[in-house]
Protein backbone atom coordinates (compact mmCIF):
# COMPACT_ATOMS: atom_id res chain seq x y z
CA UNK A 1 0.00 0.00 0.00
CA UNK A 2 2.16 2.48 -1.38
CA UNK A 3 1.57 6.05 -2.10
CA UNK A 4 4.09 7.35 -4.83
CA UNK A 5 1.35 7.73 -7.30
CA UNK A 6 -0.72 10.97 -7.82
CA UNK A 7 -3.86 8.76 -8.09
CA UNK A 8 -4.97 6.69 -4.66
CA UNK A 9 -7.74 6.61 -2.71
CA UNK A 10 -7.41 8.81 0.74
CA UNK A 11 -10.67 8.94 3.34
CA UNK A 12 -11.09 11.97 5.36
CA UNK A 13 -12.90 12.29 8.72
CA UNK A 14 -14.27 15.29 10.04
CA UNK A 15 -16.00 17.41 7.94
CA UNK A 16 -15.65 20.91 9.82
CA UNK A 17 -14.59 24.09 7.72
CA UNK A 18 -10.87 22.79 7.66
CA UNK A 19 -12.16 18.94 6.86
CA UNK A 20 -14.10 19.92 3.95
CA UNK A 21 -11.68 22.22 2.75
CA UNK A 22 -9.19 19.27 2.74
CA UNK A 23 -11.41 17.00 1.17
CA UNK A 24 -12.60 19.51 -1.58
CA UNK A 25 -8.79 19.49 -2.58
CA UNK A 26 -8.66 15.83 -3.18
CA UNK A 27 -12.09 15.89 -4.69
CA UNK A 28 -10.33 18.63 -7.30
CA UNK A 29 -7.56 16.30 -7.88
CA UNK A 30 -9.07 13.35 -8.66
CA UNK A 31 -8.88 11.36 -6.29
CA UNK A 32 -10.91 8.58 -4.43
CA UNK A 33 -12.14 10.01 -1.52
CA UNK A 34 -14.13 8.08 0.92
CA UNK A 35 -15.54 10.62 4.10
CA UNK A 36 -17.15 10.02 7.52
CA UNK A 37 -18.19 12.88 10.22
CA UNK A 38 -20.44 12.48 13.53
CA UNK A 39 -22.98 14.88 11.49
CA UNK A 40 -23.27 13.26 8.11
CA UNK A 41 -25.51 15.80 6.28
CA UNK A 42 -22.03 17.52 6.32
CA UNK A 43 -20.78 15.52 3.72
CA UNK A 44 -23.58 16.01 0.99
CA UNK A 45 -21.61 18.47 -1.40
CA UNK A 46 -19.05 16.32 -1.08
CA UNK A 47 -20.73 13.20 -1.80
CA UNK A 48 -22.79 14.95 -4.76
CA UNK A 49 -19.45 15.82 -6.29
CA UNK A 50 -18.55 12.13 -5.99
CA UNK A 51 -17.05 11.10 -2.98
CA UNK A 52 -17.94 7.97 -0.87
CA UNK A 53 -19.77 8.57 2.25
CA UNK A 54 -18.60 5.60 4.50
CA UNK A 55 -21.25 4.36 6.80
CA UNK A 56 -18.90 3.99 10.30
CA UNK A 57 -15.24 5.08 11.07
CA UNK A 58 -13.94 1.39 10.42
CA UNK A 59 -15.55 1.41 6.97
CA UNK A 60 -13.71 4.76 6.26
CA UNK A 61 -10.44 3.48 7.67
CA UNK A 62 -9.97 0.11 5.73
CA UNK A 63 -11.31 1.64 2.10
CA UNK A 64 -8.03 4.04 1.75
CA UNK A 65 -4.58 3.06 2.77
CA UNK A 66 -4.34 7.16 4.32
CA UNK A 67 -6.77 8.46 6.55
CA UNK A 68 -6.73 12.09 7.00
CA UNK A 69 -8.21 13.20 10.65
CA UNK A 70 -9.60 16.96 11.11
CA UNK A 71 -11.34 16.76 14.35
CA UNK A 72 -11.19 19.94 16.62
CA UNK A 73 -9.34 17.73 19.27
CA UNK A 74 -7.28 14.89 20.55
CA UNK A 75 -9.59 13.68 22.66
CA UNK A 76 -12.21 13.68 19.80
CA UNK A 77 -9.79 11.88 17.82
CA UNK A 78 -9.15 9.14 20.57
CA UNK A 79 -13.52 8.55 20.81
CA UNK A 80 -13.21 8.68 17.10
CA UNK A 81 -10.71 5.57 16.74
CA UNK A 82 -12.01 4.02 19.66
CA UNK A 83 -15.33 3.27 18.09
CA UNK A 84 -13.60 1.03 15.74
CA UNK A 85 -13.21 -2.68 16.98
CA UNK A 86 -10.72 -4.60 14.76
CA UNK A 87 -7.56 -3.85 13.61
CA UNK A 88 -6.19 -1.31 11.93
CA UNK A 89 -2.82 -2.52 10.86
CA UNK A 90 -1.21 -1.52 7.65
CA UNK A 91 -3.12 1.77 7.29
CA UNK A 92 -1.64 5.47 7.68
CA UNK A 93 -3.34 8.23 10.03
CA UNK A 94 -2.19 11.25 9.30
CA UNK A 95 -3.72 13.60 11.94
CA UNK A 96 -4.49 17.88 11.08
CA UNK A 97 -5.44 19.18 14.24
CA UNK A 98 -4.16 20.85 17.17
CA UNK A 99 -2.61 20.37 20.31
CA UNK A 100 0.44 20.38 22.22
CA UNK A 101 3.35 18.17 21.91
CA UNK A 102 2.74 15.89 24.83
CA UNK A 103 -0.72 15.32 23.38
CA UNK A 104 0.77 14.43 19.99
CA UNK A 105 3.09 12.00 21.21
CA UNK A 106 0.35 10.55 23.35
CA UNK A 107 -1.69 10.02 19.63
CA UNK A 108 1.09 8.47 17.94
CA UNK A 109 1.94 5.99 20.84
CA UNK A 110 -2.07 4.74 20.72
CA UNK A 111 -1.91 4.59 16.60
CA UNK A 112 1.38 2.83 16.97
CA UNK A 113 -0.44 0.43 19.30
CA UNK A 114 -3.23 0.11 16.72
CA UNK A 115 -0.93 -1.22 14.35
CA UNK A 116 -1.44 2.39 12.32
CA UNK A 117 1.19 4.10 10.66
CA UNK A 118 1.01 8.10 11.82
CA UNK A 119 1.88 11.50 11.28
CA UNK A 120 0.84 14.38 13.11
CA UNK A 121 0.56 17.31 11.05
CA UNK A 122 0.09 21.22 11.58
CA UNK A 123 -1.99 23.45 9.02
CA UNK A 124 -1.03 26.87 8.51
CA UNK A 125 -3.44 28.62 6.83
CA UNK A 126 -6.99 29.30 6.62
CA UNK A 127 -9.24 26.87 4.75
CA UNK A 128 -9.50 29.08 1.73
CA UNK A 129 -5.84 29.06 1.34
CA UNK A 130 -6.00 24.78 0.97
CA UNK A 131 -4.72 23.80 -1.84
CA UNK A 132 -2.63 26.90 -3.03
CA UNK A 133 1.12 25.48 -3.82
CA UNK A 134 2.62 27.95 -1.09
CA UNK A 135 0.09 27.08 1.59
CA UNK A 136 2.74 25.33 4.08
CA UNK A 137 1.60 21.95 5.92
CA UNK A 138 4.05 20.95 9.18
CA UNK A 139 4.31 17.08 9.64
CA UNK A 140 5.97 15.60 11.96
CA UNK A 141 6.91 11.55 12.37
CA UNK A 142 8.74 8.66 10.47
CA UNK A 143 10.69 10.22 7.62
CA UNK A 144 9.69 6.87 5.55
CA UNK A 145 6.12 7.57 6.01
CA UNK A 146 6.05 11.45 4.87
CA UNK A 147 7.71 10.19 1.93
CA UNK A 148 5.77 7.20 1.03
CA UNK A 149 2.72 10.08 1.51
CA UNK A 150 4.17 12.80 -0.02
CA UNK A 151 2.72 13.01 -3.22
CA UNK A 152 -1.15 12.63 -1.44
CA UNK A 153 -0.40 15.42 1.37
CA UNK A 154 0.82 18.03 -1.86
CA UNK A 155 -2.55 17.71 -3.25
CA UNK A 156 -3.26 20.32 0.20
CA UNK A 157 -0.16 22.72 -0.27
CA UNK A 158 3.89 22.41 0.63
CA UNK A 159 4.16 20.27 3.23
CA UNK A 160 7.07 20.14 5.31
CA UNK A 161 8.47 17.52 7.61
CA UNK A 162 10.17 18.29 10.56
CA UNK A 163 11.50 15.37 12.17
CA UNK A 164 10.73 12.14 13.74
CA UNK A 165 9.37 13.41 16.97
CA UNK A 166 5.65 13.38 16.57
CA UNK A 167 5.56 16.64 18.81
CA UNK A 168 7.15 18.63 16.39
CA UNK A 169 4.71 19.87 14.49
CA UNK A 170 2.16 20.91 16.72
CA UNK A 171 5.30 22.66 18.52
CA UNK A 172 6.68 24.58 15.56
CA UNK A 173 3.14 25.29 14.88
CA UNK A 174 2.15 26.78 18.77
CA UNK A 175 5.67 28.43 18.40
CA UNK A 176 4.93 30.36 15.23
CA UNK A 177 1.29 31.63 16.16
CA UNK A 178 3.02 32.93 19.55
CA UNK A 179 5.01 34.77 17.08
CA UNK A 180 2.37 35.75 15.28
CA UNK A 181 0.38 37.44 18.27
CA UNK A 182 3.28 38.94 19.51
CA UNK A 183 4.41 40.88 16.32
CA UNK A 184 0.39 41.89 16.34
CA UNK A 185 0.36 43.01 19.44
CA UNK A 186 3.73 45.22 18.78
CA UNK A 187 2.05 47.32 15.98
CA UNK A 188 -1.67 47.17 17.59
CA UNK A 189 0.10 48.52 21.00
CA UNK A 190 2.52 51.39 18.39
CA UNK A 191 -0.71 52.11 16.99
CA UNK A 192 -2.49 53.10 20.17
CA UNK A 193 0.34 55.29 21.39
CA UNK A 194 0.61 57.29 18.11
CA UNK A 195 -3.37 57.53 18.32
CA UNK A 196 -3.09 58.96 21.54
CA UNK A 197 -1.68 62.02 19.90
CA UNK A 198 -4.18 62.03 17.83
CA UNK A 199 -2.45 60.37 14.92
CA UNK A 200 -5.01 58.87 12.22
CA UNK A 201 -3.80 54.60 12.28
CA UNK A 202 -3.73 54.54 8.56
CA UNK A 203 -1.41 57.71 8.78
CA UNK A 204 0.96 55.54 11.71
CA UNK A 205 0.57 52.21 9.57
CA UNK A 206 2.41 54.24 6.26
CA UNK A 207 5.41 54.27 8.24
CA UNK A 208 5.27 51.38 10.48
CA UNK A 209 4.54 48.68 8.08
CA UNK A 210 5.38 51.20 4.72
CA UNK A 211 8.79 51.31 5.74
CA UNK A 212 9.71 50.52 9.52
CA UNK A 213 8.48 46.81 9.88
CA UNK A 214 10.10 45.65 5.83
CA UNK A 215 13.12 47.74 6.27
CA UNK A 216 14.78 47.64 10.26
CA UNK A 217 12.69 44.20 11.28
CA UNK A 218 13.76 42.52 7.73
CA UNK A 219 13.56 38.93 8.78
CA UNK A 220 16.83 38.02 7.01
CA UNK A 221 18.63 40.66 9.14
CA UNK A 222 17.21 38.58 12.47
CA UNK A 223 18.18 35.56 10.72
CA UNK A 224 21.58 36.27 10.78
CA UNK A 225 21.48 36.19 14.59
CA UNK A 226 20.83 32.58 14.48
CA UNK A 227 24.22 31.04 15.09
CA UNK A 228 25.31 33.14 17.76
CA UNK A 229 22.32 32.33 19.42
CA UNK A 230 22.50 28.88 18.97
CA UNK A 231 25.97 29.18 19.86
CA UNK A 232 24.76 31.13 22.94
CA UNK A 233 27.12 34.43 21.98
CA UNK A 234 25.82 37.79 22.36
CA UNK A 235 28.78 40.91 21.18
CA UNK A 236 27.32 43.95 22.34
CA UNK A 237 29.45 45.72 20.68
CA UNK A 238 26.81 47.57 18.80
CA UNK A 239 24.56 47.82 21.58
CA UNK A 240 23.70 45.88 24.85
CA UNK A 241 21.31 44.46 26.79
CA UNK A 242 21.35 47.94 29.47
CA UNK A 243 20.65 49.99 26.45
CA UNK A 244 17.86 48.12 25.28
CA UNK A 245 16.40 48.01 29.11
CA UNK A 246 16.42 51.48 29.34
CA UNK A 247 14.71 52.06 26.54
CA UNK A 248 12.22 49.67 27.15
CA UNK A 249 11.80 51.62 30.77
CA UNK A 250 11.36 54.94 28.37
CA UNK A 251 8.76 52.88 26.26
CA UNK A 252 6.60 52.08 29.28
CA UNK A 253 7.00 55.66 30.71
CA UNK A 254 5.92 57.12 27.30
CA UNK A 255 2.92 54.39 27.25
CA UNK A 256 1.77 55.71 31.01
CA UNK A 257 2.29 59.50 29.95
CA UNK A 258 0.29 58.61 27.23
CA UNK A 259 -2.88 57.06 28.83
CA UNK A 260 -2.66 53.51 26.90
CA UNK A 261 -1.77 49.90 27.95
CA UNK A 262 1.65 49.41 29.68
CA UNK A 263 1.56 46.43 31.52
CA UNK A 264 3.29 44.96 27.78
CA UNK A 265 6.27 47.10 27.65
CA UNK A 266 6.53 46.68 32.06
CA UNK A 267 7.02 42.87 31.35
CA UNK A 268 9.39 43.95 28.33
CA UNK A 269 11.28 46.20 30.01
CA UNK A 270 11.32 43.75 33.69
CA UNK A 271 12.20 40.95 31.31
CA UNK A 272 15.13 42.93 30.10
CA UNK A 273 15.92 43.62 33.68
CA UNK A 274 15.91 40.44 34.69
CA UNK A 275 18.58 39.78 31.53
CA UNK A 276 21.10 42.19 32.80
CA UNK A 277 20.63 40.34 36.14
CA UNK A 278 21.08 37.60 34.87
CA UNK A 279 24.76 39.15 33.18
CA UNK A 280 23.68 39.37 29.85
CA UNK A 281 24.03 43.49 30.67
CA UNK A 282 26.83 43.97 28.16
CA UNK A 283 25.73 41.86 24.95
CA UNK A 284 23.45 42.24 22.69
CA UNK A 285 18.95 42.16 22.95
CA UNK A 286 19.66 38.41 21.54
CA UNK A 287 20.47 37.01 24.60
CA UNK A 288 17.10 37.43 25.49
CA UNK A 289 16.59 34.04 23.76
CA UNK A 290 18.77 32.54 27.04
CA UNK A 291 15.89 34.43 29.72
CA UNK A 292 13.17 32.76 27.93
CA UNK A 293 14.74 29.33 27.43
CA UNK A 294 14.71 29.46 31.12
CA UNK A 295 18.85 28.45 30.53
CA UNK A 296 20.08 31.20 33.09
CA UNK A 297 23.97 32.20 32.42
CA UNK A 298 25.46 29.59 30.26
CA UNK B 1 18.44 83.17 6.70
CA UNK B 2 16.67 80.69 4.30
CA UNK B 3 18.44 77.30 4.14
CA UNK B 4 17.09 76.29 0.38
CA UNK B 5 20.60 75.76 -1.08
CA UNK B 6 22.58 73.01 -0.25
CA UNK B 7 25.91 74.96 1.27
CA UNK B 8 24.68 76.42 4.27
CA UNK B 9 26.74 76.76 7.48
CA UNK B 10 25.70 74.41 9.88
CA UNK B 11 26.70 73.59 13.54
CA UNK B 12 26.66 70.65 15.63
CA UNK B 13 26.38 70.31 19.20
CA UNK B 14 27.22 66.96 20.77
CA UNK B 15 29.64 64.96 19.54
CA UNK B 16 29.20 61.08 21.02
CA UNK B 17 29.26 58.66 18.41
CA UNK B 18 25.60 60.05 16.90
CA UNK B 19 26.58 63.86 16.89
CA UNK B 20 30.43 62.86 15.35
CA UNK B 21 28.40 60.87 12.36
CA UNK B 22 26.01 63.57 11.94
CA UNK B 23 29.02 66.46 11.98
CA UNK B 24 30.98 64.14 9.20
CA UNK B 25 28.02 64.12 7.21
CA UNK B 26 27.98 67.60 7.14
CA UNK B 27 31.64 67.62 6.00
CA UNK B 28 31.38 65.29 4.00
CA UNK B 29 28.74 67.37 1.90
CA UNK B 30 31.21 70.51 1.59
CA UNK B 31 28.92 72.22 4.29
CA UNK B 32 30.75 75.25 6.67
CA UNK B 33 30.71 73.05 9.97
CA UNK B 34 30.94 74.61 13.26
CA UNK B 35 31.03 72.02 16.26
CA UNK B 36 30.76 72.67 20.19
CA UNK B 37 31.51 69.50 22.31
CA UNK B 38 31.49 69.91 26.09
CA UNK B 39 34.55 67.72 26.18
CA UNK B 40 36.63 69.12 23.96
CA UNK B 41 39.26 66.64 22.26
CA UNK B 42 36.28 64.70 20.88
CA UNK B 43 36.26 67.69 18.06
CA UNK B 44 40.07 66.97 17.27
CA UNK B 45 39.08 64.61 14.01
CA UNK B 46 36.97 66.82 12.45
CA UNK B 47 38.56 69.83 12.91
CA UNK B 48 41.06 68.44 11.06
CA UNK B 49 38.33 67.74 8.35
CA UNK B 50 37.65 71.27 8.29
CA UNK B 51 35.33 71.82 11.21
CA UNK B 52 35.68 75.08 13.14
CA UNK B 53 35.73 74.12 16.81
CA UNK B 54 32.97 77.28 18.79
CA UNK B 55 35.00 77.93 21.94
CA UNK B 56 31.50 78.43 24.14
CA UNK B 57 27.73 77.28 22.81
CA UNK B 58 26.59 80.86 22.20
CA UNK B 59 29.29 81.15 19.30
CA UNK B 60 28.60 77.72 18.05
CA UNK B 61 24.84 78.96 17.79
CA UNK B 62 25.39 82.28 16.31
CA UNK B 63 27.92 81.35 13.90
CA UNK B 64 25.04 79.17 11.65
CA UNK B 65 21.49 79.37 10.99
CA UNK B 66 20.92 75.93 12.02
CA UNK B 67 22.20 74.31 15.04
CA UNK B 68 21.68 70.21 15.65
CA UNK B 69 21.97 69.04 19.16
CA UNK B 70 22.85 65.44 19.76
CA UNK B 71 22.80 65.06 23.33
CA UNK B 72 22.51 62.63 25.69
CA UNK B 73 19.27 63.59 27.07
CA UNK B 74 16.74 66.89 27.48
CA UNK B 75 18.42 67.88 30.87
CA UNK B 76 21.67 67.84 29.21
CA UNK B 77 19.66 70.06 26.22
CA UNK B 78 18.70 72.60 28.50
CA UNK B 79 21.85 72.86 30.66
CA UNK B 80 23.75 73.23 27.51
CA UNK B 81 21.34 76.26 26.40
CA UNK B 82 21.28 78.15 29.70
CA UNK B 83 24.93 78.74 29.54
CA UNK B 84 24.17 80.94 26.46
CA UNK B 85 23.36 84.51 28.20
CA UNK B 86 22.42 86.42 25.07
CA UNK B 87 19.52 86.81 22.59
CA UNK B 88 19.24 83.52 19.78
CA UNK B 89 16.56 84.56 18.24
CA UNK B 90 16.36 83.32 14.56
CA UNK B 91 17.99 81.06 14.71
CA UNK B 92 16.74 77.48 14.21
CA UNK B 93 17.12 74.59 16.71
CA UNK B 94 16.92 71.26 15.56
CA UNK B 95 17.00 68.43 18.83
CA UNK B 96 17.99 65.05 17.89
CA UNK B 97 17.95 62.92 20.81
CA UNK B 98 15.47 60.23 22.90
CA UNK B 99 12.91 61.51 25.33
CA UNK B 100 9.14 61.54 26.38
CA UNK B 101 7.01 63.90 24.16
CA UNK B 102 6.02 65.75 27.13
CA UNK B 103 9.93 66.57 27.34
CA UNK B 104 10.02 67.57 23.48
CA UNK B 105 7.03 69.74 24.04
CA UNK B 106 8.70 71.98 26.88
CA UNK B 107 12.21 71.94 24.61
CA UNK B 108 10.30 73.49 22.34
CA UNK B 109 8.21 75.98 24.79
CA UNK B 110 11.39 77.08 26.11
CA UNK B 111 13.04 77.27 22.66
CA UNK B 112 10.31 79.63 21.55
CA UNK B 113 11.41 81.55 24.61
CA UNK B 114 14.47 82.26 23.61
CA UNK B 115 13.28 83.38 20.19
CA UNK B 116 14.42 80.55 18.37
CA UNK B 117 12.60 78.40 15.57
CA UNK B 118 12.50 74.77 16.96
CA UNK B 119 12.32 71.37 15.61
CA UNK B 120 12.40 68.08 17.33
CA UNK B 121 13.46 65.05 15.95
CA UNK B 122 14.04 61.21 16.18
CA UNK B 123 16.82 59.10 14.96
CA UNK B 124 15.99 55.60 13.57
CA UNK B 125 19.19 54.15 12.52
CA UNK B 126 22.30 53.51 14.51
CA UNK B 127 25.48 55.88 13.61
CA UNK B 128 27.31 54.24 10.60
CA UNK B 129 24.04 54.09 8.98
CA UNK B 130 23.82 58.39 8.93
CA UNK B 131 24.17 59.62 5.38
CA UNK B 132 22.51 56.47 3.50
CA UNK B 133 19.39 57.87 1.76
CA UNK B 134 17.59 55.90 3.18
CA UNK B 135 18.15 56.03 6.62
CA UNK B 136 14.72 57.68 8.18
CA UNK B 137 14.48 60.82 10.26
CA UNK B 138 11.55 61.92 12.17
CA UNK B 139 10.75 65.40 12.85
CA UNK B 140 7.68 67.30 14.71
CA UNK B 141 7.38 71.11 14.63
CA UNK B 142 6.51 73.62 12.32
CA UNK B 143 6.15 73.13 8.73
CA UNK B 144 7.58 76.18 7.12
CA UNK B 145 10.33 75.42 9.58
CA UNK B 146 10.81 72.21 8.44
CA UNK B 147 10.53 73.24 4.68
CA UNK B 148 12.94 76.05 5.02
CA UNK B 149 15.70 73.14 6.17
CA UNK B 150 14.86 69.85 4.13
CA UNK B 151 17.96 70.26 2.05
CA UNK B 152 20.25 70.57 5.59
CA UNK B 153 18.27 67.75 7.05
CA UNK B 154 18.70 65.65 3.60
CA UNK B 155 22.36 65.69 4.01
CA UNK B 156 21.50 63.23 7.09
CA UNK B 157 19.37 60.99 5.59
CA UNK B 158 15.42 60.93 4.57
CA UNK B 159 14.03 63.47 6.49
CA UNK B 160 10.47 62.74 7.40
CA UNK B 161 7.87 65.70 8.91
CA UNK B 162 5.38 64.40 10.86
CA UNK B 163 3.17 67.65 12.31
CA UNK B 164 2.99 70.17 14.13
CA UNK B 165 3.42 68.82 17.70
CA UNK B 166 6.90 68.95 18.70
CA UNK B 167 5.99 65.64 20.41
CA UNK B 168 5.50 63.74 17.38
CA UNK B 169 9.27 62.75 16.77
CA UNK B 170 9.70 60.72 19.87
CA UNK B 171 6.31 59.19 19.84
CA UNK B 172 6.65 57.71 16.71
CA UNK B 173 10.34 56.73 17.80
CA UNK B 174 8.79 55.65 20.86
CA UNK B 175 6.24 53.62 19.05
CA UNK B 176 8.34 51.95 16.76
CA UNK B 177 10.84 50.64 19.30
CA UNK B 178 8.06 49.19 21.26
CA UNK B 179 6.93 47.37 18.04
CA UNK B 180 10.39 46.00 17.33
CA UNK B 181 11.29 44.91 21.08
CA UNK B 182 7.12 42.96 20.52
CA UNK B 183 8.53 41.43 17.28
CA UNK B 184 11.86 40.46 18.40
CA UNK B 185 10.48 38.76 21.24
CA UNK B 186 8.05 36.99 19.35
CA UNK B 187 10.90 34.92 17.58
CA UNK B 188 13.04 34.75 20.47
CA UNK B 189 10.19 33.13 22.54
CA UNK B 190 9.31 30.82 19.64
CA UNK B 191 12.84 29.97 18.82
CA UNK B 192 12.87 28.63 22.79
CA UNK B 193 9.76 27.11 22.27
CA UNK B 194 11.88 25.06 19.32
CA UNK B 195 14.96 24.72 21.25
CA UNK B 196 13.33 23.19 24.26
CA UNK B 197 12.41 19.79 21.84
CA UNK B 198 16.46 20.31 20.08
CA UNK B 199 15.50 21.87 17.13
CA UNK B 200 18.37 24.25 16.05
CA UNK B 201 18.09 27.57 16.54
CA UNK B 202 19.24 28.01 12.34
CA UNK B 203 16.80 25.51 11.38
CA UNK B 204 13.99 27.11 13.31
CA UNK B 205 14.95 30.51 11.99
CA UNK B 206 14.82 28.99 8.55
CA UNK B 207 10.75 28.66 9.15
CA UNK B 208 10.05 31.59 10.79
CA UNK B 209 11.90 34.12 9.28
CA UNK B 210 12.85 32.44 6.26
CA UNK B 211 8.73 31.66 5.29
CA UNK B 212 6.10 32.78 7.85
CA UNK B 213 7.11 36.32 8.84
CA UNK B 214 7.34 37.27 5.03
CA UNK B 215 4.39 35.23 4.36
CA UNK B 216 1.93 35.38 6.90
CA UNK B 217 3.00 38.42 8.75
CA UNK B 218 3.20 40.63 5.79
CA UNK B 219 3.08 44.16 6.72
CA UNK B 220 0.94 45.29 3.60
CA UNK B 221 -1.49 42.76 4.66
CA UNK B 222 -1.71 43.41 8.41
CA UNK B 223 -2.03 47.41 6.70
CA UNK B 224 -5.61 46.63 5.44
CA UNK B 225 -6.70 46.46 9.12
CA UNK B 226 -5.71 50.50 9.56
CA UNK B 227 -9.09 51.56 8.67
CA UNK B 228 -11.02 49.38 9.93
CA UNK B 229 -9.23 50.35 13.15
CA UNK B 230 -9.13 53.91 12.68
CA UNK B 231 -12.88 52.97 12.58
CA UNK B 232 -12.99 51.04 15.65
CA UNK B 233 -14.80 47.97 13.11
CA UNK B 234 -13.63 44.49 13.91
CA UNK B 235 -15.81 42.29 11.49
CA UNK B 236 -15.07 38.52 13.10
CA UNK B 237 -16.27 36.20 10.26
CA UNK B 238 -12.60 35.08 9.69
CA UNK B 239 -12.17 34.10 13.14
CA UNK B 240 -12.76 35.79 16.23
CA UNK B 241 -11.47 37.09 19.70
CA UNK B 242 -12.48 33.94 21.47
CA UNK B 243 -10.53 31.90 19.28
CA UNK B 244 -7.70 33.64 19.04
CA UNK B 245 -7.65 34.27 23.12
CA UNK B 246 -7.72 30.14 22.73
CA UNK B 247 -5.09 29.69 20.45
CA UNK B 248 -3.22 32.40 23.19
CA UNK B 249 -4.10 29.93 26.00
CA UNK B 250 -3.07 27.12 24.17
CA UNK B 251 0.29 28.77 23.38
CA UNK B 252 0.64 29.44 27.24
CA UNK B 253 -0.16 25.98 28.39
CA UNK B 254 2.77 24.52 25.99
CA UNK B 255 5.18 27.05 27.01
CA UNK B 256 4.46 25.78 30.62
CA UNK B 257 4.56 21.65 29.59
CA UNK B 258 7.99 22.70 27.08
CA UNK B 259 9.86 24.18 30.50
CA UNK B 260 10.17 27.39 28.85
CA UNK B 261 9.24 30.83 29.75
CA UNK B 262 5.48 31.74 29.79
CA UNK B 263 4.65 35.11 31.22
CA UNK B 264 4.49 36.83 28.02
CA UNK B 265 2.34 34.54 26.28
CA UNK B 266 -0.07 34.77 29.58
CA UNK B 267 -0.08 38.29 29.67
CA UNK B 268 -0.96 37.81 25.85
CA UNK B 269 -3.50 35.35 26.90
CA UNK B 270 -5.37 37.71 29.67
CA UNK B 271 -5.47 40.35 27.37
CA UNK B 272 -7.27 38.53 24.86
CA UNK B 273 -9.38 37.63 27.81
CA UNK B 274 -9.67 41.17 28.74
CA UNK B 275 -10.90 41.94 25.16
CA UNK B 276 -13.64 39.18 25.41
CA UNK B 277 -14.99 40.60 28.50
CA UNK B 278 -15.36 44.31 27.05
CA UNK B 279 -17.67 42.93 24.46
CA UNK B 280 -15.25 41.76 21.49
CA UNK B 281 -15.37 38.28 21.63
CA UNK B 282 -16.61 37.71 18.30
CA UNK B 283 -14.42 40.63 16.50
CA UNK B 284 -11.80 39.82 15.22
CA UNK B 285 -8.23 40.31 16.51
CA UNK B 286 -7.10 43.95 15.60
CA UNK B 287 -10.11 44.60 17.97
CA UNK B 288 -7.08 44.53 20.63
CA UNK B 289 -6.25 48.03 19.81
CA UNK B 290 -9.03 49.26 21.76
CA UNK B 291 -7.56 47.58 24.90
CA UNK B 292 -4.62 49.13 24.09
CA UNK B 293 -5.67 52.44 23.45
CA UNK B 294 -7.52 52.07 27.21
CA UNK B 295 -10.75 53.01 25.49
CA UNK B 296 -12.91 49.93 26.72
CA UNK B 297 -15.59 49.44 24.45
CA UNK B 298 -16.85 52.03 21.86
N1 LIG C 1 -10.56 26.55 10.59
C1 LIG C 1 -9.32 27.01 10.52
O1 LIG C 1 -9.06 28.16 10.12
C2 LIG C 1 -8.16 26.14 10.94
C3 LIG C 1 -6.86 26.51 10.59
C4 LIG C 1 -5.79 25.70 10.97
C5 LIG C 1 -6.05 24.56 11.70
N2 LIG C 1 -7.31 24.20 12.03
C6 LIG C 1 -7.54 22.98 12.82
O2 LIG C 1 -8.30 22.04 12.07
C7 LIG C 1 -9.10 21.26 12.98
C8 LIG C 1 -10.56 21.28 12.49
O3 LIG C 1 -10.99 22.63 12.53
P1 LIG C 1 -12.35 23.12 11.88
O4 LIG C 1 -12.20 24.58 11.67
O5 LIG C 1 -12.70 22.29 10.71
O6 LIG C 1 -13.51 22.92 12.98
P2 LIG C 1 -13.55 22.36 14.50
O7 LIG C 1 -14.75 22.94 15.10
O8 LIG C 1 -12.26 22.59 15.18
O9 LIG C 1 -13.78 20.77 14.30
C9 LIG C 1 -15.00 20.33 13.74
C10 LIG C 1 -14.99 18.84 13.51
O10 LIG C 1 -14.83 18.11 14.75
C11 LIG C 1 -15.93 17.18 14.83
N3 LIG C 1 -16.25 16.84 16.21
C12 LIG C 1 -16.30 17.65 17.28
N4 LIG C 1 -16.63 16.92 18.39
C13 LIG C 1 -16.80 15.64 17.99
C14 LIG C 1 -17.11 14.42 18.68
N5 LIG C 1 -17.31 14.38 20.00
N6 LIG C 1 -17.16 13.29 17.93
C15 LIG C 1 -16.94 13.28 16.60
N7 LIG C 1 -16.62 14.41 15.93
C16 LIG C 1 -16.56 15.56 16.61
C17 LIG C 1 -17.06 17.89 14.13
O11 LIG C 1 -18.09 17.01 13.81
P3 LIG C 1 -19.60 17.57 13.66
O12 LIG C 1 -19.68 18.14 12.27
O13 LIG C 1 -20.42 16.33 13.83
O14 LIG C 1 -19.81 18.59 14.74
C18 LIG C 1 -16.32 18.41 12.92
O15 LIG C 1 -16.07 17.39 11.99
C19 LIG C 1 -8.94 21.86 14.37
O16 LIG C 1 -8.02 21.12 15.12
C20 LIG C 1 -8.37 23.23 14.07
O17 LIG C 1 -7.54 23.71 15.12
C21 LIG C 1 -8.38 24.97 11.64
N1 LIG D 1 24.10 55.92 19.22
C1 LIG D 1 23.01 55.46 18.62
O1 LIG D 1 22.98 54.34 18.06
C2 LIG D 1 21.78 56.33 18.58
C3 LIG D 1 20.73 55.97 17.70
C4 LIG D 1 19.60 56.77 17.66
C5 LIG D 1 19.52 57.88 18.48
N2 LIG D 1 20.53 58.20 19.34
C6 LIG D 1 20.39 59.36 20.22
O2 LIG D 1 21.38 60.34 19.92
C7 LIG D 1 21.72 61.05 21.12
C8 LIG D 1 23.24 61.04 21.27
O3 LIG D 1 23.65 59.68 21.40
P1 LIG D 1 25.17 59.24 21.34
O4 LIG D 1 25.14 57.79 21.00
O5 LIG D 1 25.95 60.16 20.48
O6 LIG D 1 25.76 59.34 22.85
P2 LIG D 1 25.16 59.81 24.26
O7 LIG D 1 25.99 59.16 25.27
O8 LIG D 1 23.69 59.54 24.34
O9 LIG D 1 25.41 61.38 24.27
C9 LIG D 1 26.73 61.87 24.31
C10 LIG D 1 26.80 63.35 24.20
O10 LIG D 1 26.13 64.01 25.31
C11 LIG D 1 27.07 64.92 25.89
N3 LIG D 1 26.80 65.20 27.30
C12 LIG D 1 26.42 64.30 28.26
N4 LIG D 1 26.25 64.94 29.45
C13 LIG D 1 26.53 66.26 29.22
C14 LIG D 1 26.51 67.43 30.04
N5 LIG D 1 26.13 67.36 31.33
N6 LIG D 1 26.85 68.60 29.47
C15 LIG D 1 27.20 68.68 28.17
N7 LIG D 1 27.23 67.62 27.35
C16 LIG D 1 26.89 66.42 27.87
C17 LIG D 1 28.41 64.24 25.69
O11 LIG D 1 29.48 65.17 25.90
P3 LIG D 1 30.92 64.62 26.34
O12 LIG D 1 31.58 64.08 25.06
O13 LIG D 1 31.57 65.79 26.92
O14 LIG D 1 30.67 63.49 27.34
C18 LIG D 1 28.25 63.81 24.24
O15 LIG D 1 28.39 64.89 23.33
C19 LIG D 1 21.00 60.34 22.27
O16 LIG D 1 19.85 61.07 22.63
C20 LIG D 1 20.63 59.01 21.67
O17 LIG D 1 19.46 58.48 22.27
C21 LIG D 1 21.67 57.45 19.38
Amino acid sequence: MTDQQTHTDVTVIGLGPMGSALAQAFLAADRTLTVWNRTPGRADDLVAGGAHRAGTVAEAVTRSPVTITCLNDYTTLHQVLDSVDGPLRGRTLVNLGSGTPAEARAAADRAAGRGLDHLDGAIMVPPPLVRHPESVFLYSGPQDVFDRHRATLATLGDPRHLGADPGLAVLFNTALLGMMYATLNGFLHAAALARSAGVPVPEFAELALGWFMPAVLDPAGIAEQAPDMEAGTYPGDLGTMRMNRDALEHITRTSVEQGVHSELPRLMADLAERAVAQGHGDENYFAMFEVFANRGRR
